[in-house]
């Protein structure tokens, strides 16, 4: 007998390739249009496959809804799995560089391709399939249901934290479940026991009130592209330690034991060099690949922009220039001493005479999942079932700020399985996700929802 | 009795409208169409005023063409006056800090707003309307006219070069006249005696074959916008310092008698700053700040990019970031060996695994002109009779690569006798002219043409 992926496999890859068509791009504001759109066919989507009542909750200031729905119908003496899913997408920049168009999705060599095919519109599709699944076939074994979908995660948005503030009670449950994270590679299956913090901050440089001409000013005046490259030489040095003062006061320590676990989940050189192109690693000696991936904080440049940068020479002196700078934060950090000491260190590294100016968009410590927690362990058991294998546990390098709410709020822990691959392309060109891997992950979480009933 | 500008003032300003109205930017290929209506403006402004031989000179790779006209009818007992100007103008970016749109002309406070205003074709427009009305009034006081405007000033051209080389014959001349250079303010006349030179370069840093995520990737690859921060602040100092090896070597010392000739032109910390809003100055503490505008050599970062620069956050790590660097040299500095040691430093600072890719845009020297060459005493004594003051020497910080070029296939010397003002917000927004300086520019070189018959 097949699997549910399998016996469904042209629906479902239409419905995920219709999901995908939809651009729910957060961060630039002319896609709000396509926000609307995303949400009423995720609506509809959601009661078509027997959820109930389905919502779509607005947020201030216009910024994009939640989708909530649920299906409380197993009996009380049930538990309640909350879903979290995020529907918007990232930029699909730089375009030309996509083989197939971002919002077209294609299937080639058993892979679909698009933006948010793995982050988040495929890997939270698996959950809605495995839901339908348990509801169309074997509506017993299904427990309570919350879901809730935001629009914001990748805009670091502000809005989700007070819904799940202010409906405390309408989201109560016994659990989380989030797929939103990947596997080791598809035959090795995995499961998350830690995620990075992050803290996402832009600066701006300006020293003028105009932009000059650098024959007539140059020699006597700041350039802030100058100023910025000072600035943010001094971030990190060229042994890949960050050179913030006090950065890693309270990064915690793990024993010779704890490493020697950690070190049993391999990521080697070549496989990253295989996923990125890269022609050398560049980290902190003293840790392993998967050491600075998962228990050491690091600091990265985003993006940066200042001057001309069109084709052929212009000969400006730009009065400003700026950069985007994010933090990954491990266990023991705190955001707010991260943020201020960055904003302490790049103020007292600015020249005199040049004005310098912040803006935080995030700002969430890193997660610990205490691997004895039985929920956990269900979700072990049911990737083992489903793989074949023992699954590792990872240290994960990303960053899922709404786990830090949830715990907060609603006082409940957060299983992080997600089902996506190292190289999915998460953020870049030619996002894809595997359909064999969009099999196994329904399969799996059927299996998971099913156990706790 | 008013000058001639007074006397058509209307119309003047109506013409010098229509010339500033076309977009006639190099740098962006999509205004190509706007170069062609320009040297079609240009040609029918040129025989209008009664020039003869108009000609519209195609360069190679369908480049923008070269305008020629002449006016040989002084007699070869008079001397040949060749003029060079550039119809070509900057991108007008950022549009959005405009108060008038950069190519819709406007007239406020007796100054002409618009992109090219100055730049060069507000200064040019200077010689024309000279020429116009020695033509139309005075036809026995102008001597024999050769003039030439190029399209390819602002993107650094090679084509003008190989023209002039191949037009010796065509372009002989006993002396060349160039407006695209300032005066230190509208009642000070001042001549130029000195040009810096300028290396215009790009510079490409790649680490990988595709964008990363920071969260999956951080810590364990090296991010090009930190690698090209860490190349760029190792190439000037906090002191103002270029720390380029060998950078300084051939560098002219100035006796202590010709840099108190130098400093009798005033460039005062205070006129900066009124200029350009700078809150402080920057550069080498043991010069002055026109010795550092004149007779210093500096560099400066002309454009940045890299990762994202939209709005919000995104969380990647490019695999390619770029800047543009340009280096204004002085007399003796060699443009070959700038160059080379450029190159050979950034490569050498550049990390192990990480690629750089170097593009060369300009490589001009500098220029010295002598003072006790006789059409620059002319034009001395004119500026004088219409200034009413003895004009100051001016060694000039900007770069105007085809004197260089000139001096070396027609072995004449160049007068650069220019009408902008220092704060008229060349190739930065709401560039202007000064409709005043126009007029004594008017004046100006009709004395010093009717001079040379």
């Amino acid at each position: 007998m097949g699997s549910y992926f399998k016996e469904n496999k042209t629906r479902i890859i239409s419905e995920l390739s219709q999901w995908l068509s939809i651009p729910t791009i957060s961060a630039l504001p002319e896609f709000k249009p396509e926000i609307k759109r995303g949400t009423q066919w995720l609506s509809e989507h959601l009661e078509g496959i027997g959820l109930n009542n389905v919502e779509i909750i607005p947020t201030e200031q216009d910024a994009p809804p939640i989708v909530y729905a649920d299906w409380l119908e197993a009996g009380s003496d049930k538990p309640t799995v909350l879903i979290y899913g995020h529907y918007d997408v990232q930029p699909a920049d730089p375009i030309d560089e996509w083989v197939s168009a971002p919002f077209d999705p294609q299937v080639r060599d058993d892979k679909i391709y698009a933006r948010g095919a793995n982050d988040n519109k495929g890997q939270h599709f698996i959950i809605l399939k495995a839901i339908e699944a348990l509801l169309s076939e074997d509506k017993g074994k299904l427990p309570n249901i919350k879901l809730f979908l935001e629009g914001e995660e990748e805009v670091g948005g502000t809005h989700l934290e007070e819904f799940i503030k202010e409906n405390s009670k309408k989201l109560s449950a016994d659990i989380c479940l989030i797929a939103d994270t990947p596997m080791l590679g598809p035959d090795q299956p995995s499961i998350i026991t830690g995620l990075r913090g992050l803290v996402y901050m832009e600066l701006i440089v300006n020293s003028a009130k105009t932009d000059m001409h650098s024959g007539h000013y140059g020699g006597n005046v700041h350039n802030p592209i100058q100023v910025l490259s000072w600035i943010l030489s001094k971030l990190k040095d060229e042994n890949g330690k960050v050179l913030i003062p006090y950065f890693y006061d309270d990064v915690k320590e793990w024993s010779p034991k704890e490493r020697a676990k950690i070190n049993e989940v391999t990521m080697s050189e070549g496989e990253i060099i295989e996923h990125t192109g890269v022609r050398v690693l560049f980290g902190e000696e003293e840790y392993s690949p998967i050491e600075r991936f998962g228990i050491r904080p690091t600091l990265d440049i985003n993006g940066i922009w200042g001057g001309f940068s069109g084709e052929g020479p212009k000969t400006v002196i730009p009065k400003t220039a700026g950069a985007k700078v994010s933090i990954r934060m491990v266990a023991h950090q705190d955001p707010e001493k991260i943020e201020q000491s960055f904003k302490d260190y790049v103020t007292s590294i600015t020249p005199k005479g040049v004005d310098i100016k912040f803006k935080t968009y995030s700002k969430e410590p890193a997660i610990i999942i205490d691997p004895s927690n039985k929920y956990f362990q269900t979700a072990v058991e049911a990737l083992k079932d489903v793989f074949g294998k023992e699954p590792k546990f990872v240290m994960e390098g990303g960053s899922i700020p709404v786990g830090g709410h949830i715990k907060k709020y609603l006082d409940i822990d957060t299983i992080y399985m997600g089902f996506g691959l190292p190289d999915d392309n998460l953020h870049a060109p030619n996002e894809k996700f595997n359909l064999g891997m969009l099999d196994k992950g329904i399969e799996t979480t059927i299996k998971f929802l099913k156990e706790l009933t």
